[in-house]
């Protein structure tokens, strides 16, 4: 399997004050046609560190593929490090590059300086990728020293992730490459520890060419990933839908998706595939509910509305909640979270709601503990109630509770879906 | 000046499918402390990797961070390398960590498996800082091997954050630091590169020894840090207030905190001071603006409630909005954000409320380009609306939709607590 190593050059990344996001987007176009990339590396504008950081690399992986330092100001070295790290002998100025330098500070409206013309100057080591999002342009530098194959390209994440199809091309054209393949199944109900023990004798019977990862998130539950390395690829995914075909049978409906999702996006597909629609009535959970479940594209087409009941007087007067049951079992319990579902089911005219009302923090409501919740869900055939306890901070009990809601609302559109 | 290096570990990383965040967030609080990140790695769950990675980051500076490879499951093995490399004999389970596996897990309803207990196991080389927030602990490794000192914190975001000021506290207890003193102020309502140009005579003038960083985020705007390194604190402190002083007088109205905050933070603390209430009405930002006041511990004190109104029918029926002016106007129109804003307020008698209408996209609605918002603030004075572009995907349109949303209400407060 062929490796590649990522280095982001720039001293703005060290300090925290911008967050890389080149690195992910290359590492997953590189991942998608089976190179193993074996680190990442950030780095200063440091002559030193460049140069040392990239020879080290080039001796290490196949492909080296560096971002940033190439710009026409003076914090930007990394071109003359190229320069002598490859042994030029001298700069050319490349002609593709010059005419999009021209072009792009033309489409601006602003003139073209001499530090703008540099930017067209390449050491006679590179063979050049014009970048057409930006003055400067992509450099390849072939078997560096022997080692592997360096691509230099800008920082500016747009002209990065932009010059992403060029590389990838070029790769493909001059390496070997073997196959990689990935299947993911989203799970919610199970923390990381249960979910291990449970599911642990398939785990360890895995052939030896798949792996297994656990990847958790507080509002979208777990992604269990496998993965397989090598082989041919049809064989390969029929292998691994048998494993997860297995896997299904153990876990049952604690799978919410059969591929990299959320539980809003899939109860989005459910009450589209149905013409059902639904609405919200939230508590603690403040808004979070109604936002996770609009953040899906198209989400107008069934979601008709939510209230966001903070105050008893909203909780009484827009959902209709009687005073009498808050006075008799409070605000966090079964029977408010009831009749909030119902409440704005009946208001907005929906099939299906869900309710949240509980203690986010910080502190404890009277004896309700903080981390508290209570779900209502109320469908064509009935309310339903849940009771759920966590200990996180304010931000945090807001995700579980909302994302916990989403599940319940889930297993019961499912559930009366199919049966 | 101290040196650190940071170290990601987690194969999730390196085939793109998770961004690292937690690298930058540790990179500004050493930042912060007047440490120097020199380097920033992500290498995967392979015991050779980690061993070789952390005892060269170890000679090469006064402090290694890393995160992740802590978990309970079998690809976390960062543990049995740290153990090795320090030369430890054996591990110990820590009663502080073991108690918090216990209460973690008895909070979530979950039991508590042999695996979960491993988790309070650490190497007999390690001093332990109890994590509050997750089961694995976070470990110190002091002078390894004769080099910088290890933090191993786990790779779950807001577990690896919340470790943060732990860690930093040690940092500060066991290291000669130079002094740094910072001192923020949070700008909303220009683009990076106008409040560059707006402040660079003042940038220009500023002394030797202060340093002045952008610090962008949608949701917040921008946080200008000025910092001091090196003198006399009190003296320096004097100094940096002068120039904030003068900075202000440049922005006005733009600084909307004198301090590392947020919208919702300073709304909070106006509306709370003057004993105001607030409400919203959401369309195209779909409970996000909601979410985001209520986020703030207390809000419950002055946020009463909201509506997300998707479907028109709500509009018309639960925020009382004229069929006759959406027929009129369209739905993202000046007219339709004042009704939904007067209609909110009625319907909850707050003091203040904050509407939106517009396309979130992906995609135009009819004539009406993706990213346009209309925003309308109602107050005990009158009703005030305004309109933006946005040019982004769905959901940073929404953040930003909700934030100038958040803003618009903001100076509307501010005018009229002091008109």
């Amino acid at each position: 399997m062929k490796s590649a190593t990522i280095v982001t050059i720039g001293d703005e990344i060290l300090i925290g004050q911008v967050l890389d996001t080149n690195s992910q987007k290359l590492a997953q176009s590189l991942e998608g046609i089976g190179i193993h990339v074996n680190r990442m590396i950030s780095i200063g504008d440091s002559r030193e560190e460049i140069a040392s950081t990239l020879s080290q690399a080039l001796q290490n992986s196949d492909i080296v593929i560096s971002t940033g330092g190439l710009g026409p100001t003076k914090d930007d070295i990394t071109k003359s490090v190229l320069a002598s790290l490859t042994g030029s002998k001298g700069f050319v100025r490349h002609p593709g590059q010059l005419e999009m330098v021209h072009t792009i500070l033309k489409s601006r409206g602003l003139d073209v300086l001499p530090i703008n013309l540099a930017q067209a100057d390449v050491p006679d080591t590179a063979e050049i990728l014009v970048n057409r999002l930006g003055t400067a342009p992509i450099m390849i530098f072939r078997n560096v020293n022997g080692g592997g194959t360096l691509y230099a390209l800008p920082g500016v994440p747009h002209e990065a992730v932009g010059a992403i199809p060029q590389v990838v091309e070029d790769v493909k054209k001059h390496q070997q490459l073997s196959t990689i393949l990935h299947r993911n199944v989203m799970v919610y109900g199970l923390a990381e520890s249960a979910l291990s023990e449970k599911i642990a004798p398939w785990e360890d019977a895995l052939p030896k060419d798949m792996h297994l990862a656990y990847l958790p998130n507080p509002l979208t539950g777990i992604r269990l990933r496998l993965s397989c390395y090598g082989g041919e690829s049809a064989r390969q995914m029929e292998k691994m839908e048998a494993e997860v075909a297995k896997l299904k049978e153990i876990l049952g409906d604690l799978i919410y998706a059969d591929e990299d999702s959320n539980l809003e996006t899939q109860i989005g597909k459910l009450l589209k595939k149905h013409g059902l629609t639904l609405s919200a009535a939230e508590s603690c959970t403040g808004g979070e509910i109604a936002h996770l479940i609009t953040t899906v594209p198209g989400s107008s087409s069934y979601f008709l509305g939510s209230v966001t009941s903070y105050a008893i007087s909203v909780k009484n007067t827009v959902l209709g909640v009687p005073s009498s049951i808050i006075e008799k079992h409070g605000v966090v319990s079964s029977e408010v979270a009831a009749a909030m579902a119902e409440g704005v089911r009946k208001l907005t005219g929906s099939d299906y709601s869900v309710s949240t009302t509980g203690v986010a923090g910080p502190g404890a409501d009277g004896d309700i503990p903080e981390g508290t919740v209570w779900i209502g869900v109320a469908t064509p055939k009935g309310t339903y109630t849940v009771k759920y306890n966590y200990k996180n901070d304010r931000k945090r009990n807001i995700e579980r509770f909302s994302a916990s809601a989403l599940n319940f609302l889930r297993l019961h559109i499912v559930s009366e879906l199919t049966h």
